[in-house]
């Protein structure tokens, strides 16, 4: 029977878990495709994995083409969890990204933390997808 | 004609390979596609290979976005083996991974290995494939 | 009221970004697909990011299988932007690179910076997607 | 007007490229497709790229899941050359990589190159890309 005691027994032998990867992460090409069809939503998504015990708190910079960055997006990774950020949920002062232009990413992180970027494509009855371990800066 | 003595000879060539790669993986965007449709199946595997003389432990950790990650699902490379191991195999005392929910992977080995995730997803008529090197922890 | 000495402390307190990355980058697998079909047209981007506040140049080399490779493709990527280069846009003396053709990449930029490459191939009614980020030569 | 003279001191002058990039890298997930359908035929690509002014000896080992490795392929680049690999054209003394089924892949060069694989999947009517950067092994 679990009682008070045990409780401070159990939370005497967690793990705390360091973090893990880097703090510093870049993605080249980003590009929210403008239109779907099919069963299927066109998205990209950033995504996240903190292994540490510890809240990661991410610091997005949004580069272009053709104007000045994004700056200072904010989002946070829990303690042990992935968060699989869909790009079009991003946004600084209710501005979103806009769609159909291409774009950059970095990623800065208060903690290491290990980012992947992925995009589904379908802008066309069928789906594309691609995938790349966004660069580490060391 | 091959006798005992001439199986002690060939042993006592066999080249002893070292083990290559690294000990600590990660793959942040993982995701079973929850339908099929069209000739293929959707999937993922995370491809491993032990390219030395002695059998490869792997230790798997899934972590997700709304809930504690499972640890400790266990899987076996021989030596000088590969192994495409489909994620919907994994389970946790039965329990497989969920579908259709974005999660991430890490990957630990007693020796080093190398590792590469890749999805099909045949959610709609026709295929799409991405792959990704997971990230080494160094 | 922005007057000249507003605009002088505006200058004043601009943040200096230092150039980040890699200043040689290497993709092995170029390919410029010679059909398109469906709505999209098949094409190779060179994705660039660079997050300093000076002016990035970028030598690019394209080699071949048979022949000699291309040099001194000259591209400017803006401080503080990224540039999605198509490579169907870049020539020598008015000579692009062939289409259908395996070929390979090597950029030298004079200040760090990051490169991903990606191909959308609409050959067929529907469009197939893959994206790498370049080896960086360190 | 170029005589003997000249071309000696054209070659004086030849820049000497020294070799970039790794000897040892890891491709763990292969795979042939069996069958095509639509207007291109599935196949994996090893991409190479030998920027140096020498020759590059390649010395492939493929790697199966349940039999022992295929070792020895031996493939030439030339100096400055990329070369696109079909898998489906290696062989060793004749036996080629089996379709369908997956197989991982260690290429060893006498001198540094950079390694690249992409895989087509015309298996359905629409083709599906995938590609990743090879695993350096330093």
């Amino acid at each position: 029977m679990a009682g008070p005691f045990s409780r401070v027994h159990k939370e005497g032998k967690r793990q705390m878990h360091p973090a893990k990867g880097e703090k510093h992460w870049i993605i080249p090409d980003g590009y929210i495709p403008p239109t779907s069809s099919g069963s299927l939503t066109s998205h990209e998504s950033i995504c996240v994995l903190n292994v540490s015990s510890e809240e990661a708190l991410l610091n997005l910079t949004i580069f272009f083409e053709d104007r000045e960055p994004m700056e200072d997006i904010l989002v946070v990774v829990p303690p042990r969890r992935t968060k699989h950020i869909r790009t079009s949920t991003l946004n600084k002062g209710g501005t979103p990204i806009p769609v159909g232009v291409p774009y950059a990413i970095e990623v800065r992180s208060d903690i290491p933390v290990i980012v992947q970027y992925s995009r589904l494509d379908a802008t066309q009855a069928e789906n594309a997808l691609m995938s790349v371990v966004a660069y580490p800066i060391k």
